[in-house]
Parts: C-alpha cells; structure tokens; sequence
C-alpha cells in the first residue's frame, strides 16, 4: 500500500516586504506541485530501514530504523494528534542523524529539510521502516514556496495512515481532506517549516495546505475564495537573493524616510485590498474577466513600482520587466526580490503565439518559465496498491 | 554691437505627474545653454530686414521690416517694461508672418518658437532690422525646457539694449542680471512660452532665468539655492512622447484606485520635501557630500518607483535603468515619461572609467548622452563689439 499526496507552490500576489510593515498582503496556491509518495515495505519484504528519495536530484538517505529508534526514544508512542515543535535535545538529536548521511556539500542546503522529514516522519509514523520518495515541480529556493509545499505533503503522507484521519483509501483519483484533517496537517507542516526557516510565518504552508488564496495582515491570515481563474507566467531569474538583507535594507530605507515610506506601504495596503475584492467578486462572462485581467494588471503593475521604491528590484528583474513590457504584458517580482521570480499575467485572451515568444525570449537570458494557474486546490493525497 | 544671452535648460528633480495632483516638486537648471545672439546692422549696412538664423538646424527666415510694422502696426512705441500677452488678432497677424516663410513640413514644430520670437522681437525692440542668431546644447523637445530657454534667452538679448535695463556694456564676460530685470525677462519669457505652449506652469522658464533650483507645489514657486553640486548623466532615449495622454493616464488612474495613488502622491510630496532640503543643507567635506549624494540617489530611486507605479515608465526608460543599475548607478525619469530623458547620479567619487563605460553602452542603444551640472546659473548676457 502506498499513498502519495501533492502540494501545491505560492506566489505572493501582492504586498510582499510591506506585509514586514503591518500592510495586507495576498499569497496565492499555483497548480505546480511537490509529491511525496509513502511506501511501506509489504510483510514479505525484511527491509528496517526509513529511506528518503530525492528523485530529481538523484539522492537517496537511509537510516537503520534501530538508529533513529536510539537517537529519538522519547518520541515513542508521541500523539500524532498533537503537533509537536523539534528543538532543545530532539534538534541536536536530528541534526547528528543527518550529519551521518554525510550530504554533498553542494547539497548541504537540503539538510534544513531532510530534518523536517526526520522530524514529521518519526512524530507521526514512529519507528516503521518505510521508503518516502520525493518529486517536485517547484524550483527550490527561488520564493515559490517549494519549502512549505515539502512539509506539507510530507505531512499529508504521513498523517494518511495515521489514526488521526479517516480517508478514504480505496477512492480512486486525488482525494480532498476534510477541514479537521487539514488544520491539523498544516499545523505539522509549520512545525517542519520552523525546522527549515526558523521562524516561517506560516502563510506558505497555509496557501499550500488551503490553496486558493490568503489575505494576510499582523500574522492574521483569512482564506479568500478567488472567482476569476488568472493564469501567470513564472519567470525564475535563478538569481539567488539573502532574503534576510533584503527585508533589513527595506527597514533601514523606512528608518532614513519615513514619511515617504509610510505612504509607499499605505499604497500597498490598498493595492492588496482592492486586488482581493476583484479576486473574490465572480465575473459572469468573457469580458468581465477581461476587465478584471486589466484591473489585476495594473495592481501588478503598480505594486511593482512600489517594490522598487522600497529598493528590492534587481537587474534581473528589471530584464523580465523590459522583455515582458514589449509584449504589452504587465510583470511583478513576487516574493523577496533581488532575483527570484517574476510573475507575468497571461490574459485569457493572449495567443498562444505572443506567450511562446515571450518565453522564448525570457529563456535566452538563461530564465526558467513555468506557466501556472492561480489560485487552485491545495493539498491533496491519492491511494494505491493494497495493504 | 551685438549681445549673446545664454539660458539654461531645466530637469525636473522629483515629482513630475504628482505635482498636477498637488504635491511638492523640484526642479533645477542643467549648465546646458540655449545661446541667443542679437546684432544690430551698422549704419553703413542698407539691410533692412528682420533675420532669424537656427544654426544648429542651418535654417535661416527673414522679414521685411515693413512687412512687419504692416502686420503688426499696433504695437508700435509698446512700453516693454510691460510684459503682453499674444492673443486674438495679434496672434493671428503673427500666425500670417510665420506661414509666409514656408516652414519645411518636417520641421513644423518649429512654428510656434519663430512665433514667439516674433512677437518678443516686435514688443521689446519694435521695428529694427536685426539678425538673431540661435544655437543651442539642449536636445529639443526631449523634456529639458528647451523652448523655455529659447525664450528666457530671447527675451534676455532683445531687454539687453532696452531701456527698461541698465546693463554695463562693457563688462567682459558674462555679465548676471539684477533681480528686477530678472523679474522683467521672466515675464516676457513666460509669453514666450504661452505661445509654444498654450497653458504653460511656468517652471521651466523661471529656472531658467533664476537657475539654481525651484521647488513647486500648486501653482506657487519658491526659489532654494543648492549647497550640494550634483551632477548627472542625461540620457535622451529620443522616444516621442505625448505628455497630455500621459498625463491623462495617470488622472484615470488615479480615478481607478483613488486610495492607492493618494498615497503614492504622499510618498512623492515626502520624496520632493526631504530632497529640497538635503539639497539646501551644506556639506563641509567630501564625507559629507557623498553622504548627501547617496540619499538623492536612494530618493531618485524611490521616486523612479512611484513613477513606474503611476505608469509612465516606458521600455527605453527601463533600457536606461538597467543598464546604469548594472554599475551601481541610480536613475530616474525626469518630465514627463514614457521615453525622454532619464537622469542618472554621476557622484563626485565616481571615476570617469566607469561613466565612459556606461556612456558608451548607452549609446550602442541608440540613445544621447549628456552630462550636466545641476543647480547651477541662471540667464546671463555678454557684449561684444563697439556701438
């Protein structure tokens, strides 16, 4: 038997930074996502090891299920129903149960998230060997959330076979959870995303547990229901960008002018709320959505000029600016800046045409373009095989 | 005898478009002169002619003085202390003097500065033979008050051997102006532009005859004196604009998401007011100067922002941006947008390496370059030859 659940990436549609300074921000789910498939060993099999596949990048762990047993015997008979934070001995104990698998050091980045798995596996799952093996639509490290999507699917997985859900497991195709199950999930999912980012908050995991999209404010978050179906081009600059100086520089550019930053930021409150009224009011017809493409455009677009008022825009970003605006196409970095990717509003009404060329472009600067739809399904797991 | 007046051309500092929806902006002269030279004929010489020469263009018109006092009998022994507007059948006789000279189709534009010419020449120095020589260092048209040079010089040359002046005609050099003659040229200057403009702000020509800076805000003018010597790189993209659509865009705009574009105008006000005065705050050392410099570049850059998120960003502006970001370089629009001209800060520890280097590739993309001192003179005259 084995169950594999997806979860989808983010984009923040609008008031990243700003969010940083008490202003409403909207993070949307895009239908690219993480998979994570979960396979017990069947009874004939003498396999005690937990392995961790990492298909794309063609690694593998794998830890004696004895090993882990020693390193975390306090967390025997631990209630999965009760999301548990790793730190103090539990983190000292996982970070050792990494270290011994001796990472490439190319790779060291994906040690943060090989605990998590650790982590969710072992809470959850306890000491069963079991194979997990992971895929991934979502370029990591590059805002998208591919992070979170990690933990969540991972925790979907693992929650699965728990006794804390109730799924459905002979139901054919991807399976919703209900809203317990998801509450719950997310909540593991942060507990995972504390492990790889410290201190996460928690509107990735959210999204991609949720999907649709999130209207956050001073931690508050609301699910808002978006009834125009947008479809973005993601442009990924495979600039790497330090999140951290990024959203320091835009605390010391409010600290040297103030007045001028306050407004910027009352701007994009306004931007953000106006965007998630159009998003939630349904449009009946063809030209409706057009309309309200155009609307979302030139929110987009002016969020865009504020970003860079705030000082994170980047050279790269302002080569997908330059090349999308040739196409009348309207373009804004999403997420933390200085790289990272750039969203692009595809119009219903664009022809296939004009977004190959666009692409084609975008790609001869060395960019990564991925297509996506906003606002989709969140979590979701998928049975198969038999017990 | 004859007499040259230079006036300087203007950039807008911060807060263009903003100011129409009343904020604060600054504007400030460039030491890029538009050069007027005014000679009267010998009393041996028979010529009895009004001559207008446009050097840089090789374009050269000329009037009977008869035909002239014809067309415009009625301003005979004008008091030129009184500055008087171009209207009705004055506008129209003028109209009839210009179309006689067959102004190549391709140059047409050019109709509305021969006119104000016109009407200068005839109010100040009434019925003179006399030859006038225009050449200018300002690209036409491309937002750098070219037109508002032309008349402050015009109306500087025609004033010099009026006898609402008392200039000392033997001075060598260039010789300023005292503050009511200032006044006096500025108004006559200001009918100048009513001709080629219809509904000038004023701006441009009272930089122009002041130098230095002017700092504006609903219609009302404050002249501030720079303690900082800045100087910029000026890259004229040679895009045509519309500045009454663009202007436009940014009113409809601002009906479309009123709270968000209120606030932006805000930040622009916040911008203009904090710029005006690092600029008229002294720096004792070169420490200083390059503290000051780089806060008007992180201003410039918030400006550029806002600017975008206004939209009258246009892609040979953000050719321009991208480009001087790549080494280092703040830059911003300046006037109207959507193409023009773009400022770029050249610090005073900038080495001149790397400003050939960006001049260069900012050439290959077709663009001119320009650099100029910001904040400088006013108009002045000079004399030459004997009477």
């Amino acid at each position: 038997m084995e169950v594999t659940a997806r979860a989808p990436g983010k984009i923040i549609l609008s008031g990243e930074h700003a969010v940083v300074h008490g202003t409403t921000a909207v993070a949307a789910s895009i239908n690219l996502y993480t998979s994570i498939t979960l396979r017990f060993p069947s009874p004939s099999e003498t396999n005690d090891t937990l392995k961790l596949h990492l298909k794309d990048i063609g690694l593998e762990f794998s830890w004696p299920i004895g090993r882990i047993k020693e390193a975390l015997s306090e967390l025997d008979g631990i209630d999965c129903s009760t999301p548990t934070t790793c730190s103090g001995k539990f983190a000292e104990s996982i970070s050792a149960l990494v270290e011994e698998q001796n990472i490439p050091e190319a790779k060291i980045a994906l040690a943060s998230g090989v605990s998590a798995f650790l982590w969710l596996y072992t809470c959850i799952q306890g000491f069963k060997p079991a194979t997990v093996t992971v895929t991934s639509e979502l370029p990591l490290g590059s805002g998208l959330g591919s992070s979170a999507a990690i933990c969540v699917a991972l925790s979907a997985t693992f929650l699965a076979f728990s006794k804390s859900m109730s799924l459905d497991k002979g139901h054919q195709g991807w399976l919703d959870f209900g809203e317990n199950e998801l509450e719950l999930l997310n909540k593991w999912a942060f507990e995972g995303e504390k492990i790889i980012h410290g201190k996460p908050s928690g509107i990735d995991n959210t999204v991609s547990t949720y999907g649709n999209m999130i209207k956050f404010k001073s931690g508050s978050l609301t699910r808002i229901k978006s009834a125009v179906p947008l479809r973005m081009l993601i442009t990924n600059t495979k600039v790497g960008r330090n999140t951290k100086a990024l959203v320091a520089g835009v605390s010391e550019r409010t600290l040297r002018h103030p007045d001028a930053m306050t407004s910027v930021f009352d701007a994009v409150d306004s931007i953000s709320k106006e965007l998630s009224t159009i998003i939630q009011t349904p449009a009946p017809d063809e030209i409706s959505v057009t309309e309200k493409e155009e609307k979302v455009g030139e929110l987009m677009e002016m969020n865009q000029g504020l970003l860079q008022c705030m000082g994170v825009s980047h050279a790269s970003i302002e080569t997908v600016l330059r090349t999308t605006l040739k196409f009348k196409l309207t373009s804004k970095l999403t997420g933390a800046g200085g790289g990272g990717c750039v969203l692009t509003l595809l119009p219903t009404l664009l022809s296939g045409t004009v977004v190959d060329k666009v692409i084609a472009e975008l790609e001869t600067c060395g960019f990564q373009c991925l297509i996506a739809g906003i606002g989709g399904k969140g979590v979701q797991v998928s049975f198969s095989g038999s017990s």
